[in-house]
C-alpha cells in the first residue's frame, strides 16, 4: 500500500486526528457544583474584575488557535478551509506533541483580508496564542501585520517564521563547520514570499549582510518593474551589490543558497559557480530546488532539505511546538525577532559539538527534549526583550 | 470550604477543565508521513472534491463549537467572553460527559449582532454542529435566526431549546400522573425571554392550545403597550382568553406554572387559586420562583425546580449533550422542532411507568444511557423530518 493509500485509510480510521477531552470529573452532583453550576460562577466572577485571571482559571493559558483559510495549503494551493483541515488538525498534533500545547483548528471561510483579521480579532480572548497557517501571500503579511497591531496575544505566522527559525539553525550549524563568518556570507534566496521575506529579515537580524533574493522574474532590487510592496521593501534592505539578472546570477560567487521555492531550479553546474565551500539548503517539499547528491557533485560541502530521506532535515516542527510553548509559558504579548533568533540557536545548539557533522547540522525532528529546550530559549529571550508578562 | 472557594481553588488545580488530546501517532518518522506530509494531502485533495468528506476525514462529524459573547452569562448578566469562559469550558465537559461530543469553547468579543452572525457564518465549516450559549435576549434571536438562515449545520441555542426540551419532559411526565390532557391545560409561563419562547412554542407543538407568557409589565397579550418583535409574535399566537394583568391574574384556574424568570414570584397563596391538582415548574435558578413546600402548601401536586437538592431536577444537562450528539449521527442540518419534540418524549420515557411518581418524574441528571436515548430519539426525528443527511 502506498502512502496516499494508507493516508486515507488511517484517516477514514483515526475519525479526526485530534479530540477534546475533560480535565475536571463530571460524574456526580457534586462534580457539577464545582466545575459547573453554582460553583463556576466564582471564577467568572474574578475573571470579569480582571481578566488576565483567565489565564488562571480556564485553558486558555495552554490554547493556541490554528487558523487558516485554505488558501496555500502545503504545496496544493487554494483547497477552502474544509480540505484544509487533515494539515491544521495534524500541526496541532505537532503543537501537542512536540509542545504540550493545546492547539485548536479553526478554518475561516473568506478570503477577505479584512474580514479574517477582524474574524480572528474577535476570536483573541479565548486563546493564548494564535498560529498563522497555510494562507497565500500576500494576504498573510497583511493579516499577520494588522493582527500584530490590534493583538493582546503572540501571532506566529508558522509558514514564514517557523521556517525562518529552521533555516537559521541550519545555518548556524553550518557555519561552525565550515568557518565562515555571518557577516561575510553571500546568501541566495530563491523565493521572495512569505518564507523568503522572513528568512531574509532573520537571517540579518543574526548578522548577515548581503542576502539577494529571487524570484520567478529573477533577483529583487529597487527600480526592478512590478514589484509588489512587499517585495519593494525588502529590496530596500537586501541585495546590497544590486545584483540583477536570474537565480543563476545570484549564486555565482555566493557561499549560501538557500531554497524556498520550486523543485529543480538549481543545477550541479550552478552549484560550481558558488564560492569556495558552498551551504545548500534546498527546502521545497517534498521535491528540492536540488537533489542532495547533485548539489554534492557540484561541489557542496553541507546540504540540507526538507526531507527526512535525506541528511540534515530542516523541519519547522523542530521550531513551532517549542517557540508557541516558551511563548504561553511567559505570556509573551509578541513573538519577537529575539525570540526567535533564541529559538534557532537552540535547535542549533541542541546537536552537541562531538556529534556536528557536514551530514549532521540539525536535531532529528523526533529528538526528546528539542521542544523544551527551545521553550526555554525562546521564554528567557521574551523576558529579555520586555514582552513577557510573567 | 464553601462551594465557592473550593470552585476558585479546583478550577487553579485542573488549570482548564477540557483539553486536547492526539487521536493519531506522532512518535516516527513514519507516523507523520501518514498523518501529516506528505500522505495528508491525499484526504485534503478529496475533501477538495467533495467537502462532505471532511465528516469522514477529520474530527468534524463530531466537533460542536460551544459559543458565546458572554453578555448572560448564568444569572451574572454581561461579564464579558474572558470570564464567560469558565461556563463555556464547563458546558465542553458536558458535551463530553454525556452526549461524547467533542466540544470547543469560542467566546467573542462583540456585541454587534450582525458581526457576530458573520463570524459565526465564516467559522462553520470547521465544525459539525453549533451550540450557542448565554447571549443577552433579544441578540440571541435574532443570531440563532439569521445563522439558522445560511447555515449548512445544525445551530442550537441551548438557553432556548435546551430548557424548552426538558420542560416538556417534565410535563409530559406530569399529565401522566395526574391524567390531564395538554390541549385541556391552561398554562401560565412567568418569563417571556428567550427560554419563555421557545418552551411555548415546543409546549404547542405538543398540543397545548391556552400558554399565558408574563413578564415583568404582566401578561403578554396584543395591543399591550411597548411590546418588543419577540413578545409581539408571541402574543399572536398565545393568551387566547386575553388574560391582562399580573403573573397573579394568570396564574387563577392555571393547570400548570413554569417558571423561568426570578425567585419568589410565586406565593402558596397564588398557588390556592390554580385549577384542581396544580403543576409547578419553578425553575430560577438557583432561587426557584417558588420554593417546593410552599408551593405543596398551596395545593400543587407535583413540584419542579432547576435544583439537584429537591426531587424532580429539570436540568438541560439531560437534553442538550443528546440533541448534538443524535443531530451529529446523522449530520443532521438543522434541530428543529420534531427533533426536539421526540428528545422530550425520550427524556420522559426514560423514567419507567413502574418508577413514575409525583416526586420522580424526572431521570437523574447522571443517569446513564440519558444521553444515548435522547441521541436515538433525535435521529429518528431528523430521519422522519426530512433534515438527516446520512
Amino acid at each position: 500500500m502506498d502512502v496516499k493509500e494508507k493516508a486515507l485509510m488511517m484517516h477514514e480510521q483515526w475519525k479526526g486526528k485530534i479530540e477534546v477531552v475533560c480535565r475536571a470529573p463530571a460524574k456526580t452532583k457534586e462534580d457539577l457544583t464545582v466545575a459547573y453550576t453554582p460553583g463556576v460562577a466564582e471564577p467568572c466572577l474574578r475573571i470579569a474584575a480582571d481578566p488576565s485571571l483567565s489565564y488562571k482559571y480556564t485553558r486558555r493559558w495552554n490554547t493556541v488557535a490554528v487558523i487558516t483559510n485554505g488558501t496555500a495549503v502545503l504545496g496544493l494551493g487554494d483547497i477552502g478551509p474544509e480540505a484544509s483541515m487533515p494539515v491544521m488538525e495534524g500541526k496541532c498534533m505537532l503543537f501537542k506533541s512536540f509542545g504540550d500545547v493545546d492547539a485548536i483548528p479553526i478554518c475561516i471561510r473568506s478570503k477577505n483580508v479584512k474580514e479574517i483579521v477582524r474574524t480572528v480579532e474577535l476570536l483573541l480572548g479565548s486563546f493564548g496564542g494564535i498560529n498563522l497557517e497555510d494562507i497565500a501571500a500576500p494576504d498573510c503579511f497583511i493579516i499577520e501585520r494588522e493582527l500584530k497591531k490590534i493583538s493582546d496575544i503572540p501571532i506566529f505566522h508558522d509558514d514564514q517564521h517557523g521556517t525562518a527559525v529552521v533555516a537559521l539553525a541550519a545555518l548556524s550549524n553550518a557555519l561552525k563547520l565550515t568557518g565562515k563568518k555571518p557577516q561575510d556570507l553571500k546568501i541566495a534566496i530563491s523565493g521572495a514570499g512569505a518564507a523568503g521575506q522572513s528568512v531574509s529579515l532573520l537571517l540579518m537580524k543574526f548578522g548577515v549582510k548581503d542576502i539577494t533574493l529571487c524570484d520567478r522574474k529573477g533577483t529583487v532590487y529597487t527600480g526592478r518593474e512590478n514589484l509588489d510592496p512587499e517585495r519593494a521593501e525588502l529590496a530596500k534592505i537586501t541585495n546590497p551589490r544590486l545584483v540583477k539578472g536570474s537565480l543563476a546570477d545570484a549564486l555565482k560567487g555566493a557561499d549560501v543558497f538557500v531554497g524556498l521555492s520550486a523543485p529543480g531550479l538549481v543545477t550541479a553546474d550552478m552549484v560550481r559557480t558558488m564560492a569556495k565551500d558552498p551551504i545548500i539548503f534546498a527546502m521545497a517539499n517534498p521535491v528540492p530546488e536540488i537533489m542532495p547528491d547533485q548539489a554534492l557533485a557540484g561541489g557542496a560541502v553541507i546540504v540540507g532539505t526538507g526531507r527526512s530521506d535525506f541528511p540534515n532535515q530542516i523541519n519547522n516542527v523542530l521550531a513551532f511546538p517549542g517557540i508557541l510553548r516558551g511563548a504561553l509559558d511567559v505570556r509573551a504579548s509578541d513573538i519577537n525577532e529575539d525570540m526567535k533568533l533564541a529559538a534557532a540557536i537552540a535547535i542549533a545548539d541542541f546537536v552537541k559539538k562531538e556529534d556536528l557533522k557536514t551530514d549532521h547540522i540539525m536535531p532529528a525532528a523526533f529528538e526528546p527534549g528539542v521542544g523544551a529546550a527551545v521553550a526555554k530559549a525562546v521564554a528567557q529571550a521574551a523576558r529579555s526583550s520586555g514582552v513577557a508578562r510573567i
